[in-house]
């Protein structure tokens, strides 16, 4: 089985390293063929390739959003999730729209271009989560509006006729995602839900709480999603538990997820093997949780600014490193936790957090 | 960190594929670039090229005891577990003696070559099993002897001045075995002890049992013989229980091991990972168990000769698939079974072996 993946991030990575073990050969298309996946890979194709990419796989994925819309254009065969998926995710106005139109509960919002950005402002109060309708991710193109004069910094950076979602900022209790995979014949599974702590519009760490009411309201609307979606792979989630205890669908992306990572070793079955399972047409693996688990990402750091030693000695942590260039506040890595209990789950990760980045975190 | 691998089998595939996660890269000497390993390392050498091989490897370790002494001699560099715990164990001769001199339980035995078989037999006693001095593994050169006719086939199949050992034939409770690791500043952790079912004297399935009473006689023993051969990696160690309740050794290897399979899903670390660990100075990996957990071997069938989806759909199992190929009896793959309890996961592993080889088995 020749399996096809569009990018070359780590999520792609930990899809081959998990896709080897059930045998199977692993191409990535990506500009860059030093990226993680595409180093481990079978073969490497840049997106001038695509077609050649294309007749080698027997089917085909994708790791993240922002792929050229010339690539999607002239790819052929099995792309799983759809293409269409990815369209409605690549506009995030696309995304709001869909999501509101089918009466999912959204936080409140309008699309308008830069020249109208005060008015939606108004029209949605303040304060607001601006966002560009594109190439948002990792809290790039976010920005957090309290007054009309925290307006000026978007109008910077931004030109006319760019277009933004307009987002009532919520007040939230928690910050909640779920994975979900579904098959060829629409079977669905769940993996357990995780609360997520961002740092500047960055996942920074997350866990499994103990099940909660909101698990069953959060599990209903992923599998509902997925289907509305017609998702074959996996669809994440993420949401807002508000003060007053209602949830809110925050944004959801039909690939594996940062949030889901910890289903490498806390998981009967990763969130990368059934996407693989999924494409491939074999049975989904259980979701359930083997024991309470947890992560925390490696942050703009490299391996020589960490003391390794200190981090994996706390007990049940394993790093994954991404073997990516060191940049500010760039993705290079992580550590899954395990513990045999939700206090000692929480006491490894606030270890793991300390040793990281030297300094002390409260966790909720 | 570059890490070399003398062999090129599942051994060393599963070390990779943990190891990519530490963001090592890896080099395999062995005779076959197709081997599992040598397909997805970094680099490939053959034999004649050692010397090469050891200047690109910060450190070397091995994944099979059967290396050509050539190899051996011309290695330059740091290779753990070291090359005299190889040289030990490479001859059964040596093996048995080192342990018997130390003063360890064993199988009474002798050694002998083939022209003094007979002399040897009746010294021990009727049963017996006769084991070829060397390149003895999955019950290869190996031979249970019930009456002296049964020689014949021995003398058949193996010239004079061979060597042997003669060795009681142990009417056993179980077979259990446990995998140690121990790092260079000689710390030392134990995984579970696995009770083990060998088939014509190929592992076909274990699981980690309820901890019984020889379980901390077991981890003493793994520990005191990781200090006695100055392990630095793995060292598994093979064992039987006697009707009687005596634990004996039955053999040992240092390295990476079939029935510590289980670990990638079973144990907090796998022992995969602890070898990489062990060899590069990182602190060592807790060996504890998240979950009861099991393997079934899949021995001589291709993929297409199993009911994948079948075997798959039995909840908790996952796939490692080597990828080498078909042969009569060969290790082709194996599958990891996790269940939520003792009882659950003995009925899975059943399932399991009756969906591979479509026949009943009865578990102890």
């Amino acid at each position: 089985m020749n399996v096809g993946i569009l990018g070359g991030g780590q999520l792609g990575w930990m899809t081959i390293l998990e896709g080897r073990k059930l045998g199977y050969r692993f191409f990535v298309l990506d500009r860059n063929p030093k990226s993680p996946a595409s180093r481990i890979a079978d073969g490497w194709f840049p997106p001038e390739k695509v077609g050649e990419f294309s007749r080698i796989c027997d089917v085909i994925t994708y790791e993240f959003e922002h792929i050229e819309e010339e690539v999607l254009e002239n790819l052929e065969g099995n792309v799983l999730p759809s293409v269409e998926a990815l369209r409605i995710k690549k506009s995030r106005a696309n995304e709001k729209g869909f999501l509101s139109r089918l009466g999912y509960p959204l936080p409140r919002f309008e699309v308008c271009r830069l020249e109208n950005l005060e008015e939606a402002v108004r029209s949605v109060g303040l304060p607001v989560v601006v966002k560009a309708e594109r190439l948002g991710y990792d809290g790039k193109g976010q920005y957090r509006v309290f007054s009309l004069k925290d307006l000026g910094k978007i109008r910077e950076n931004h030109s006319e006729g760019e277009s933004f979602v307009v987002e009532e900022m919520i007040n939230f209790r928690a910050e909640l995602s779920a994975v979900g995979v579904r098959d060829r014949r629409g079977r669905i599974k769940v993996f357990p839900v995780t609360q997520n702590v961002h740092e500047e519009g960055i996942l920074l760490y997350n866990w499994t709480p103990e099940s909660s009411v909101v698990e069953r309201e959060v599990v209903g609307m992923v599998s509902g999603l997925m289907e509305d979606l017609s998702i074959v792979g996996l669809l994440a989630v993420e949401f807002f538990l508000t003060e007053t205890g209602d949830v809110l669908i925050n944004e959801f992306a039909p690939r594996p997820h940062n949030t889901g990572h910890y289903t490498l070793d806390g998981a009967y079955t990763s969130q990368f093997e059934n996407l693989l399972r999924a494409i491939t047409d074999l049975p989904l693996g259980s979701t359930k949780l083997k024991i309470p688990s947890g992560m925390v990402n490696i942050l703009g750091l490299s391996l020589e600014d960490m003391e390794l030693e200190e981090i994996l000695s706390v007990e049940g942590t394993r790093l994954y490193w991404y073997g990516k260039e060191k940049r500010d506040r760039r993705k290079m890595g992580h550590v899954n936790v395990v513990a045999k209990d939700q206090e000692t789950l929480k006491s490894k990760l606030h270890e793991v957090l300390r040793r990281i980045y030297q300094k002390e975190y409260s966790l909720p």
